[in-house]
């Protein structure tokens, strides 16, 4: 008989995700800062808290999906006054971290948990909130064996596959980081090509298009190729702010290892303009404005209706 | 019934797209520089010529598939005791030309064609050696609409599928670099990534095999992706040296339309230096060798029969 | 006794050379494409004439200071129907080449030369329109030992300094190069380093005066950053346009020997972007407009009475 | 009369300047954590303490030259059982912060001193340690203008002139920032133009010195330009690990304003390099050797003794 689960985080991400949990038949207790977003999930049959450790039972497991490092780690550690879940989950606890957070931090948490006899499973995940409504995440995991796979129930109610990085609870969050590397890589170079065809006669939409069609027919250039194409930029699948936070971690990650990237360099300067420039609530695709405005080209946006996402 | 196809330049590519064509039904007679290679050719039922013209029927077809700028204006123009193609063809030729050249130059040749009565018709294609000889190129034409339906059989016989990007001759090419700029970009990204990963302890292979199953389960991703995992860069597929050639022709084009690419000058400094340090045999993926040196790390190069290409 | 000396090319920089030649006694005949500017020479003495060949006396001594490699080639070799300077000064002549130009048209031209008994002296200046009507500029000359101790005597009229980088016609060129190389390195720093201190509060004028009056007490630092400052861009002291042509110069004489060099790929985009938001007609330190834009700066440019040029 | 200045840090930096204040006349009480490095100043008259905080006399001055933000937070803050300088100082106290350190910290320990009655004036200088024992340094600062004043004596004993950035006790610190960036980009610059100058022939010293002594002759140039002609990266003026610090300052300092600085990135990767290629000890003028790398060219370090240095 399954515990309670503790969901922690109802974002964009997070709440289709606690839903999952529930649809799959799990008991479910959620918390979020933000009390509104509960709502929803009350009404889906989640138990509503008011804080985080008090969803949380004594050797029992909690998600958490949190906005970057500094929530994590509230949650966590607990405040003056507040105390964190580390603690309230105590021996025998799991804390299934998805948030894309820095190796460092997994580090520093999975050790924290080790203190208090739990254990902690980096599971950060692939998937915009379509993939996350859709159950169609990738989930990426590292982290002791056992614990693993007493997360694997939860894995398979929200995602649609699951890979295993090894021991370390930071590797699967190096993987996040990489990924989202390549992500905005991409993005990029999908901005700078689609510039040269514009400049050169050939549309944005037919260029993308073919691209996406054969040689890399593949979720990234689909989805990010046709926002880009179209340029339409709202509403956000995700925050160009956060992009901006989620390759400072990866130049962090870089610069503890000694690894120069200088595409991930050159994205982080993109991404500063961009942020300087008022779009940090753009999604994050919206960084090729920056490459039309260096070729002079003014950004025709296609009215939000123009083509459903995938 | 057809009249006798000429076919210009039978180098990785050029020999089995000729191939293809025979296998078709269709007349071919071959010209390349090295006469060697046209032996196995001339065995499979093709005609071997000296010259490029007298390759060429009057008001017939001629295909090329050259190395570069050079090779393809040297073979239309001629030079001084040798006549070109373009007078060769006259009246009613027809030129379809797929090698990777400046948008430039395609404009210019087209010029040429047109002043004899002939037309010119871009098509460069997409796709490695193994992809040639498996018929699954991907074709990108534009030129004339009439030239394009005539040539259109030997693409049939040739490719999976043709793109149409409209009527000037120079845009094709100008998709074709795009696409090469794009491919070289991913080469860049997973290069960095995978350098990250593996001094943050994760498996090359493993990190490459996960991306390329799941968010970017595409061609370029998973066969580039496996190169660059195993650092395996023999035999090459592309050789660098001729990436070098295609990415200047990108910033060519670039400047010609002002269009700033940071991520195409990024790849530019990478080739550059590769050439420097003795990699220009190796395959362009082989740029990720200077990532590793940059990052300290020694590159294990893995055995050739390690794991078969796909 | 000196014979007449040709002078060809009366832009901003070779008008007031070519003064300087006439004022220290040298009898003179220039040649300008836009013969309206030579007509101030004629009334400091010059004798002018219709096209470069026949200010050419065979034997003789020509200076150039001409627009880009295209405008020396046609000067040198001449065009259908119109001789050449090579041709006309013949067997004892001395072609004094003071334009830019990469090191490659240096070595071709210093061999048509050779062919027709004459002598090719590289000679690039440093220095703008106002060094240049002060008799400030600095001369880089590399070429034959006689030919430059002939030459000398001219080089002491025009500039403060001959420096001589051995025999190779083309090594004056490459240093050239690298100058401008280094001047356009030294403005982008400036201008990151300035646009950092405006959004923290620090004046620019006061930011850029500190540095010039101490670690980096030198002229383009000082003339330079006293522009970048105050975004005072016109009129231009040297156009970003032919800041453009120089940096691909520099690129493609980096690309013919392979040296990396990021920071000219760098300068490279930032002057491409300048070009295409409409920006080649101002001084190129106006490629600090771009830094400005990425930090969401907006310039405003000090009225052009503001400070007097040093 | 003056009461006993406290000194914190006897670095190569701190041991001249401490020295000058002894010389000075004033009476000075030194501490470094290192207490070897203290023996020399006893001698020359210092009183050596072992901790920073008995250094510091009530309502007293005391300067600081320490080696990165957290060891001046450390002196000032304290620790766990042992006060810290800001405690110490009290009302009235003056604290004179020499060290390069980010603006942020600045701002914050300015706000711990003001909480104690005291005040904190940023006063960062540039010149290697030739400098402060020639007492040649130029010394920036910043903070609240009666504190300026009464510093004022002590920076005529160890500098050669003040540049006051206003009342901001960051301001001082994003000069110094800015200065080792515009210096590590002229490093950077010289590098690539020496490497286009060596791969075509031209020598090193001959290059460097040309530039050093005319449009560049300022103190940057001809210092580091003859490190780098010369490639004699030992002993380190200024190690290549402290540069890394200093430019991951600057890019914090510009992620902080949203400058994107595309030139800071690219020294970023190449000081990343340098690290993760093990010379972290060199002088970080040897950020040079990568671009030799790049090009193809073997370094061939000059023996220690062969120039002086100026």
């Amino acid at each position: 008989m399954h515990k309670t689960i503790a969901f922690l985080g109802l974002g964009q991400m997070g709440e289709p995700m606690a839903r999952h949990l529930l649809q799959a038949g799990f008991a479910v207790r959620v918390y979020n800062r933000t009390a509104a977003k509960a709502a929803a999930l009350r009404q889906a049959g989640a138990e509503v808290v008011a804080n985080p450790a008090e969803a949380v039972e004594p050797g029992g497991i909690v998600v958490s999906m949190l906005a970057n490092d500094a929530a994590l780690e509230e949650v966590t550690l607990g405040h003056p006054g507040v105390g964190g879940i580390a603690e309230a989950l105590g021996e025998g606890g799991l804390h299934i971290s998805m948030s894309t957070v820095s190796p460092a931090t997994a580090s520093r948490l999975a050790a924290v948990h080790a203190e208090h006899g739990g254990c902690y499973v980096a599971a950060p995940v692939f998937g915009r909130p379509e993939a996350a409504a859709a159950r169609k995440l990738w989930i990426c995991v590292s982290g002791a064996a056992k614990a693993k796979e007493r997360a694997r129930p939860l894995f398979d109610a929200m995602g649609q596959g699951v890979h295993d990085f090894g021991d370390d609870p930071a590797a699967a969050n190096v993987v996040k980081l990489a990924g989202n590397f390549l992500i905005a890589s991409a993005i990029e170079a999908l901005g700078e090509a689609l510039a040269l065809g514009e400049k050169n006669g050939i549309e944005r939409i037919a260029l993308a298009g073919f691209f996406s069609q054969t040689i890399f027919a593949c979720p990234i250039y689909q989805n990010y190729g046709r926002s880009i194409a179209e340029q339409k930029y709202t509403p956000p699948g995700f925050r160009l702010a956060l992009g901006m936070k989620d390759i400072n971690l990866v130049l962090d990650a870089a610069a503890a290892s000694q690894v120069p990237m200088p595409l991930a360099s050159l994205l982080h300067d993109r991404l500063l303009a961009s942020l300087a420039n008022g779009r940090a609530d753009l999604d994050w695709t919206a960084l090729a404005l920056g490459i039309s405005a260096d070729a002079g080209l003014g950004a025709q946006q296609t009215t939000s209706s123009s083509i459903p996402a995938k």
